[in-house]
């Protein structure tokens, strides 16, 4: 309410621009694709757009084959588009939030909120610099743990290839694998199992989390946003894995088809953190039950946290929401941590689950006119799309043009964010009067 | 966060109360509905439950069938249930709005906010009377227009129960009738399609809307909470016709079944305005497209208008929820003709969404576990009963006992309202310190 309305031209708003930075990126990525040395056998447009924005948008929902249609070519060209798609958007995020007049983690605030406002070059690159030191620190150590496994599996060239495909595509939470079955063959498997998950887990919780958990370490000087993106990481992941655990125990096509407790545990583990956003799977998950498959809905949809490789409505956003319920029931205002949140954030949450659930609501009805497919399917499908999270029961390759319209829609949306989105739809209009206030009747 | 934290064991806060008169309502229900008077043929004590529950909620939801399964003293037990469940919960809605310290609007403002919060019986009374009175006007108007088509139809004694009988359901938002196929005989009866739309259109404005038009009659002088009602019902009514038309103008199996456009369109307005709440149908809902099922699912969520005897989150949640949403992006305070709306109220909103869609999706999951039926139909059978709109496509009469049991405690609290059981749950102590405000990253 205290924010000053700002309408200017030129430059263009930050989410314009980025939202035609991404649409370039994608176009360009659809003419790579399209060219005849990006795959081995032809590709319609509409495939390749499709890939393109499932790469930008770090999904990982695929019409193609990455291991077998694309070539080693087309292979770089979605590595570079998730790349750029992932830590682009990261370090773009910052910047973003910190143009919307949302505050910064403690440690970057002077770096980021003060100096970014007055908008000089020098500090905009010390930001850029610092996302990109981290992003490669943790890349170069994901590509050597894995090299590891695949390096003696497949010789040195292909080894590395796989080595670094991965390490960039589970960092980025893009999901993308080489293997139609995505990472099965290792379901078991402990380094995959721990490197993978640290990779995305890692990229999953934002910007502002890691650098803070770089520069303090102790619990106690973190900022409220950390505390509450760990905390709710952490009660999301356990959460997840013991109903993952509980509901497909005994499922053959599932956990029930493994022999051992600690490869079910293993995968129970696996599914629970890969689901929020990073795409990746060492399951079928056209055979979980339906129960389950719920589950992973609402998992998808919440997501990881801000300013991070992650989709969804974000961490944060379901723990203000909960926060605020709580609060309304104890008739305080919403606090955690011995801090209070502002009732501008709550309406930002309120803004951002209204906007959330009409677009979800609308993808689906616009994908069930034109498919009659199994509604849950759909729903996982549509779910994972505007999470851009990437996980198939198999819908996404049956869809005609118009669900795959949709589709690449909310994945772009998932992306560019649902507030993005909303800013550009507004009129902004500073409101000339302070209207005297009105009672409404709820529930 | 200026309300004043109160906490009294005598007497029980007004939730309680409520929470405790429902149960024992729907208990002597059950007992009423068990004796060998009450039914044709033996029923189990779950179905007796089921059914007085259903009665009492005003859901209309049923595993038996009201109008072979019970006798005339059976229907009766229903009728009163449905009557004291629908006007005593408008009634009672109004005097806990008011002790929770929600202002009721302005016509009604002195009797109600001011002197109940003084507690005296006089006042309390005075209440209760303008309710009632209102029930018995629309409801004796209703018994006479009915009669005209049951009468002549099925003779005096007959026509006259069947116009008293849906007279009654129809203005408490029940949806029970006395066939299996609820009104389909007359799904081109003009009659029927605006005696019973106007009987539980009324109904489900709401006391506060209803004494306001009674009172004001003009636009310009009505509270901001009934021109957010008012608008928000057209606008879900024209909204919900044009889609139900669109989508099922071809389907054999709906409106492409029917002979006339007049009978498409009068069907297709029907089925719009019941399905916020009332539940009756004039058409098979098994067979309509998973598109028109999740139209419906959303409008049966959303449910009708605040202290009336309509379900959901209610009509004026929804609409505060797109203010907000609006004024977020406008960097404004949310507000609507000319008034601004509370930061309170956003959080009241932000509370309830988040209870009604955390309580959908756990009924979902519980059904879903013990269920492997269609997804959709569970869904639309699940969004039903905590809606109170008792709609069904078939799945209800499938469920076994734990789906029973989350139906009926979905439709307990679909009616006492989330708020109540929150209210319940929640402990209540008066924030010591004011903490400083800490930012979160959301989105
Ligand atoms: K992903
Ligand atoms: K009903």
């Amino acid at each position: 309410m205290a924010r000053k309305p700002r309408r200017k031209l030129f430059p263009p708003a930050p989410p314009v621009l980025l939202a035609a930075l991404y649409s370039s990126l994608i176009l360009l990525g659809t003419a790579l694709l399209m060219l005849p040395i990006g795959t081995t056998r032809p590709i319609s447009i509409g495939d390749a757009l499709f890939t393109a924005t499932s790469a930008v948008t770090v999904t990982g929902l695929s019409v193609v084959d990455a291991g077998t249609d694309l070539t080693l070519f087309g292979q770089i060209v979605v590595l570079v588009l998730i790349q750029i798609g992932g830590v682009g958007l990261m370090t773009f995020a910052v910047l973003l939030l910190s143009t919307l007049g949302v505050r910064i983690g403690t440690p970057s605030r002077n770096v980021l909120r003060e100096d970014l406002n007055q908008g000089t070059a020098h500090d905009l690159m010390g930001l850029a610099g610092s996302v990109l030191r981290i992003s490669l620190v943790v890349e170069a150590a994901g590509l050597v743990v894995l090299a590891t496994v695949f390096v003696p599996e497949m010789g040195v060239v292909r080894g590395l290839w796989y080595a670094l495909f991965h390490t960039v595509s589970a960092f980025n939470n893009a999901g993308f694998g080489l293997r139609a079955d995505s990472l099965a063959p290792w379901v078991a498997n402990p380094v995959i199992n721990i490197a993978v998950p640290a990779l995305f887990m890692i990229g999953g919780l934002g910007f502002v989390v890691i650098s803070e958990l770089v520069e303090k370490r102790r619990w106690r000087t973190l900022s409220l946003h950390s505390k509450l993106m760990l905390l709710g990481s952490a009660f999301l992941t356990i959460g997840g894995m013991i109903a993952f655990a509980v509901l497909e125990w005994t499922n053959p096509a599932t956990l029930g088809g493994l022999e051992t407790t600690g490869a079910k545990v293993t995968a129970s583990w696996f599914q629970s953190v890969t689901t929020r956003t990073a795409g990746f799977s060492t399951l079928d998950l056209a055979h979980i039950h339906d129960s389950t498959a719920l589950v992973m809905i609402s998992l998808m949809l919440v997501g990881g946290g801000s300013a991070s490789t992650a989709g969804g409505i974000k961490v944060t956003t379901l723990m203000v929401a909960l926060l605020a319920t709580v609060a309304f029931f104890q008739r305080s205002a919403p606090n955690a941590f011995g801090r209070r949140i502002g009732q501008e954030q709550v309406l930002k949450v309120m803004a951002l689950t209204t906007i959330a659930m009409l677009t979800m609501l609308s993808g689906l009805f616009f994908v069930s006119i034109s498919h009659d497919g199994d509604f849950l399917d759909l729903a996982f499908e549509i779910a994972s799309a505007f999470g851009t999270t990437g996980l198939s029961r198999g819908a996404t390759g049956k869809l005609d043009d118009i669900g795959r319209t949709v589709v690449i829609f909310l994945m772009f949306m998932g992306r560019v964010g649902p507030l993005t989105f909303g800013y550009l739809l507004a009129t902004r209009q500073p409101p000339r009067v302070k209207f005297p206030e009105g009672r409404v009747h709820l529930g």
